[in-house]
C-alpha cells in the first residue's frame, strides 16, 4: 500500500456538498464523474497526494443510497493505491480479508478497484485501487 | 488545508487491530501514544504522506467508547494538516462550520488540534491539526 489514494464520503446532494467542501478545503472540486455501473455520481478534490471523493447515489439500489439510509451522510470508505491489484488481492485474501469482488472492476477516475468487506477490516470499507495505464 | 494528516479509526482492541492493520498495510505501527485528556490509546501507521491512527477508548466517557456504542468500529474522523490553526479556525467559523473547541487543544502526535462538528460538515468529523514546534 503506497498511500491513501482517496477518502470516499457519502452525500445526499452533490452540488450542495461540492460547495461545502470547497469552503472546507479552500479549493473547488476538479472533476465530476458518473460511475453508471455503481449508480453514483462522484466529484473529486485534491488535498496533498490524496483526494476527497464525494459520492451521491443516482438510484435507490446504489450502495451509497443504502449506506445513507442506514448511517446517514459521512465517511464511506478509504482507498489505498497499489501497484499490482491482483497480487494485493491474493495477499490480503491469504491474510484472511474478505474480498467483495473476485476480479478487479472498473471504478471512478480510471482505476481498477477491489473492496474488502468491512467485517474483515475493523468496520472499515477498504478499497484497493490501481491506475489503468492510458492507451 | 495542505494534506490529509491522518484518518482516525475507532477500534475496540488496539492490540488486535494493530495486528490486523499491519497485515492490511504491509507494515507495523510505528508508535503507540496515550492521550489521557481524551481517554484514548492511539497507534500510528505511515502510509505515504498520511497516517492511519487507531483509537481505543481507555474510559467509558471517551468519545471513542460512545462512537463505538452508537455506530460500531470504523472510520471516526479525517484530519487535515494546516499551517496556522487559529487562522483556519477563524476562516471556517466565518464560513459557517461549527467548531467543537474554541481554542486549539493538544492532541496526539505533538499537534494542536480543533474539531469541526459533523453536523456542519456533511456528517464528517473533521480535525484540523498543526504540528507544535519542538523546543
Amino acid at each position: 500500500m503506497f498511500k491513501i489514494e482517496h477518502i470516499g464520503i457519502a452525500v445526499k446532494d452533490l452540488a450542495a456538498s461540492n460547495e461545502l467542501f470547497a469552503k472546507l478545503l479552500g479549493r473547488p472540486h476538479y472533476k465530476i464523474e458518473e460511475v453508471a455501473s455503481e449508480h453514483v455520481n462522484t466529484s473529486f478534490f485534491q488535498t496533498g497526494e490524496s483526494k476527497v471523493e464525494l459520492l451521491q447515489a443516482t438510484a435507490p439500489e446504489s450502495a451509497i443510497a443504502k449506506f445513507i439510509e442506514r448511517k446517514g451522510e459521512g465517511m464511506h470508505h478509504i482507498a489505498f493505491e497499489v501497484s499490482d491489484i491482483r497480487a494485493e488481492m491474493k495477499r490480503l485474501a491469504a491474510e484472511g480479508f474478505r474480498l467483495l469482488n473476485e476480479e478487479p472492476k472498473r471504478g471512478a477516475d480510471n482505476k481498477w478497484v477491489c473492496f474488502l468487506h468491512p467485517k474483515s477490516a475493523n468496520g472499515v470499507l477498504v478499497e484497493l485501487c490501481q491506475s489503468i495505464p492510458e492507451e
